[in-house]
């Protein structure tokens, strides 16, 4: 018996997917292939409805029971179903989503292993993949003041006993990355930190991290997801160029790409394409967590992203960055508060999906016909020859372009940058669909 | 006779500096020597009130005539007495602050070397040094769309001769360090722009300035002064980090420093202090453009700052990485636009200038006294020793950690992070005054 | 001869119309009755690509001369062809975009006299009619500290007369409504003001014009256009709320409804819908400056809007309190500053008309079709009869609803807001075009 | 045996109050007369580290046990002896603070009786009085929609009886306040929202609540306090100006006024001082909830506030107002995340009274010596006679100003805002201390 009476999109109903159909051919790849969707396993199964002022509503046929373990089966359960229902090839979970914390490290370790093995019979059940897996160091108060860059040494101890464990199970899962967002690992006031010491303790978790892979075998992607703020005052990995500037410091740079999130983006002060560009130029762009904030407010709101024209934006940039290889589209989002019922777990993916499905076949279209990447090569094509190219060859010097100038360029001619011709051209491509 | 007819800061006057006083020893060092305040021309002789939605309102009598050369001279006379009667050691420069720019590159270096010549014989008449000298790459229409990052080869080759000469400029001054704000380095639309390509070109033209450097003989330190927004959609030196990732990535970090603002900083969402404590832990730290911003604003504003807890915060910083070395404190602020007067011109210089030496001997006292620093070294003692050390040093793994964790060490006991405490002792010292 | 050179879209354009199409009947109205397409004088005829750290980029052919009135007629020709060629029926002006500022407040208004008579025969000639008026009372020095709030009553007294004549040239031009933008109308610092006193002079000049109005004829509609800051620390019509307390307490809410523009709706941390919503709820519903601006930069970026998700959704309220009356859709909104052909004037009002138009017809698709009003009808229709009804008719008591509580009703069961799933109808609408 | 083992400030300990010493007469009355200073229940005594990415931190000895109401009495045992300990003459709660929620709402009601009469017997040992009362409107999931502004008119009775038994309950502990704080009066999506009905019932419950005092005899002061955000997306009495609009569009300005939070004040884009002013104007001004957010941060961060400048602007204006007059100073402020200990919860109070004690001493000598307020008043004296006097009598009109401006008056002369000057004043008096 399903756990899960709602039977989910069907094709009469208005609101089953429009443009997502995971066994669609595009070039040589389903589009499932293409968007790797990803569900959260935090937010869906273990979100609540809780905020900063107001008590959980949100509670589902799976959760009761007395014993946390079984509950835990149970609630895996009805997540395999739902992951099969939306047509999702992939999930990503914290250890401590799937598996309830005890009262000491080793039952916390004796439970997730129970839930692991639970979880790999679910995968070969379904053929359901783990994207990535991550452990969960910030909910819990010994991680209060930090988890790698806490002032004690017996929570880095503590945290790295955790993320071992962690890593093993995303090993044992088949996961194709392993995720550190570091929550906690930040300051909260500079009164009481020492913020270069506590970057350096990040950064040797960070290469046991890279030891501990190679020692068990792990060939998964590390990523970083960065995020300025919140819960912590200031968090080290504020944006993609920070955690650049951080892996570059520390030698890391070989190990770690990047899980870039929309609202992180956006709450960094960037736009979602922004962090896209900036990590792809550097060859570090990783995976999604594909959700979105508002901007008027100032905390993360992980809401279900239904803006074709910012994704279809996101989209251009990560295929033209060469598409995200083993990392997916994750689903790192939540239902607003008073969306109690679920229904409305299914009412969000299938928007958020589609709204990647269409931005994904816009962006394909768009490219095909190479409006764009004209318009750009041809506006810096000064440089592709000439004393241009000898620029970009290291073969001019302040002193032959001052006499360039003076002897022979003059002034420039200003010529127009044409934002608001692409803009029209970018609601043009919206407005005619894929 | 003097071009400014008002006096400036007597000692009956009620607005005299109360804490800067130039020639007063601290340790080893006059406070000047300690502070190395610098005037900026920019603001205080070229800022007329100019608002996005207002014309200029401050006019001052110098500014009149019709031959450009020969007012850009009164005008220099006037702030070298401005600079000695306001007892500032240092000023900085753009090179069109100075001079006019010409119909031709080859008369604006014209008009440069006038200028220059005549602030040559005013440092020497007067003992004032130049801080740092920089090229206005931003201001004329060419700069539109960037000027190292334009799509446009001519205007890079353009921005490259204006730098050699205002470097030049700037050894020929003794100017101690030469900046480079990056106001137009950035984008406006992903749309147009090539990211990694303009990136690419930035770094080109800091490593031909380099070059440069060395074939003149410039031995003063280059600073990058970070800016995350404004005039530019998003600016590529867009924080300290974001510095870092870049000259890291681009094999530049033996050769710059940061020159940090403080309306920056709270720009990209930063304190000031954390500006500076991210460069000082990298060894980074060049200067300080001193001046404040209002965080319910958008915008650069640019204003004095009064903020004596801020800037005492920022001093214990500076002082803690060792001070700043070639770098000063450059007055980087600007009237408001209806501080009309000349008088208000002295009133802002001696409220940012007090505000600083005020902040100075409070954390001169604060670090005598060693309170927070005791607290901090405590709060990670844990390090010091056992495996803490072992952490330090490389020695541990995820393995030896884990198992001292099950077999030892146990759930940690949470400690508190005192920030009420700390920020009490911070109001305590502010309200005991130095 | 043209001024214009450039013939403006064509059919076989590929950024011509798409969707706005003056003459198309939609109901019983054609779609230029409908939306009312409005240029703004200021940016599209008077802006130059002036930024805060740089000189203006934009030079038209028709800004040439010595003689400041002869110039300003061959721009206004200008403008009027544009208007025609861009097939907009309304424009909008501040007197010193269409006249030069004289030497004296006599002058001033003998240019504006000249500038209108020639205004006048164009109106007739083209049958382009104005929209709205104003006067500018920002960019001159004297009203640096405010113009009706002006700490000087003889600034106050200047800026009266400046009304006193804009308001008869509004009335001579056939305007339909005269606007009230108080850009300096707030305060820098409370340190100097008295923001009692300024308030109370603030709506003392207001009604200064309500009289002035009826005592020349003038049944036109008066707007206040609310904005937060910029270029004011503080304005007093922060947003629409702030405006319907300042008319409220000066009982000013019968001659005055509110000229509504994006831009200032999200600098005031509003939503451009809801401004409209305040504004329409109130009965105070006026006009729009259309355009947009760049929620992660902090001031008035005055962008043309492309975006037709956000349209839609304001078309959707505008729709629903019954239109905007006398009311327009004016194009605040200026050319990015690298944007410096004229083709990119076309390109810019052809986007953000065409966005308009294509939300416009959305709307009144989303509208006849009913989802989302019955969704909300149906949210509310407990307050439709029973206890609901009585609670409206300002029958029931905190003493009859407790007792109702205790004895009938118990605890109310929840019931999803459904966010999702609408926002996800939002995004098929859009998908599936007009 | 006393419940807290801390003695709390010794006049040896560093930490002692320096400032605030409530017998100290300061003119007429004592210093805890003139500020009032009252303890916030929710936060101090239930606040236990929760964030949203957190679990609790802090554990107190009085709050285990197994049955709640016996928990319930031995917690505000502790709570009174704290209250003694800190000297603060007031206390503040919300309904649910300080009795359990039950079963049922009567069960809610009986619980809420018990606690009641013990704060009674607590409030006459002690002398502790309370400042106000509230009904907490927004944690339980019935209201999660909204309490008055729900759709669902359940959910409206609801509140409806919860108010009335918190008022009977302000009444019966001889509360001098009762405060409504809407968290949830607002909309997450103007998608499903009726946001004019929604305000009318708003309004509507209002006029219940002040009919219902009439009917028990409280005699008390109600409060709005306003909010822009957090935890809904948008709140309707977003700020002291919205708050007014509202008031007096729904009659109810005579029976309200405003409880200013500095947190809300930053979030909606204000300073503290400028609600406080806006407020004062409308003759509104009622109490303050004292803490302080982080610009830098786009939440409520309830911190205790140590910054004795922004402090002294907002003590002048509420001296300028005429002081608070049943309203006071509420620490709605909590403890640091990682701040466990019960030392902290001294500290974080000793800081935040100190440093409004200081602040009033310098608010106090501020207006005894008179320079900002003659600075003002000269600067506004144009308005004391001639047509500025007629300005402001009704007097003059567009003709009269502008046949003066012509004929006599001409170009105003522009006259020095000052702020630079006046801001190094305050950071005078800062540094001189009281």
């Amino acid at each position: 018996m399903p756990a899960i009476a709602y039977e989910g999109p069907r094709s009469d109903n208005p609101l089953a997917f429009k443009h997502y159909n995971p066994d669609e051919l595009i070039g040589e790849h389903t589009m499932s292939e293409h968007l790797r969707f990803s569900i959260a396993y935090w937010h869906s199964f273990r979100g609540a409805g809780l905020d900063p002022f107001g008590a959980p509503t949100i509670r589902r046929a799976w959760d009761g029971g007395s014993d946390p373990v079984s509950v835990a089966k149970r609630r895996m359960d009805a997540a395999f179903e739902f992951f099969q229902k939306i047509r999702a090839p992939f999930w990503c979970w914290h250890d401590r989503d799937i598996a309830p914390e005890g009262a000491t490290l080793a039952q916390s370790n004796k439970n997730l292993d129970t839930l692991v093995a639970h979880a790999k019979q679910l995968q070969r059940a379904t053929g359901i993949r783990l994207l990535w897996g991550t452990a969960n160091l910030f909910g819990h108060p010994r991680y209060m003041c930090g988890a790698a860059t806490n002032p004690d040494a017996h929570v880095f101890a503590y945290a790295a006993a955790q993320v071992k464990k962690a890593l093993e199970c995303t090993l044992e899962l088949g996961g194709e990355n392993y995720v550190f967002w570091g929550g906690r690992e930040g300051y909260e006031t500079l009164l009481n930190t020492d913020l270069k010491r506590e970057q350096a303790h990040l950064a040797a978790f960070l290469h046991l991290a890279v030891d501990h892979a190679k020692a068990i075998g792990f060939k998964g992607q590390f990523l970083i997801e960065p995020k300025p703020k919140e819960p912590t005052k200031h968090q080290y990995d504020f944006d993609v160029a920070s955690g650049i500037a951080f892996l570059r410091t520390y030698g890391l740079e070989k190990h770690f790409k990047f899980n870039i999130e929309t609202n992180h983006a956006t709450l960094a002060g960037h736009t979602f394409p922004h962090e896209i560009e900036v990590a792809a130029s550097a060859g570090l762009l990783g995976s999604i967590d594909a959700n979105t904030g508002d901007t008027l407010l100032g905390w993360d709101t992980d809401q279900f992203n239904t803006d074709v024209r910012e994704l279809t934006l996101a989209m251009l940039s990560i295929l033209r960055a060469g598409g995200l290889g083993s990392g997916g589209l994750n689903f790192d989002a939540k239902l607003r508060r008073p969306s109690i019922d679920l229904e409305d777990l299914f009412y969000a993916h299938i928007g958020g999906m589609d709204a990647y499905a269409l931005a994904f076949k816009l962006a394909k279209k768009i490219l095909a016909e190479g409006k764009f990447e004209r318009f750009v090569s041809e506006r810096y094509s000064s440089y592709d020859s000439g004393y241009g190219r000898d620029i970009e060859q290291g073969k001019a010097s302040f002193a032959s372009l001052e006499k360039l100038v003076l002897t022979k360029l003059g002034e420039p001619a200003p010529r127009s940058g044409r934002q608001e011709y692409l803009e029209n051209l970018v609601a043009q491509y919206l407005a005619n669909g894929a």
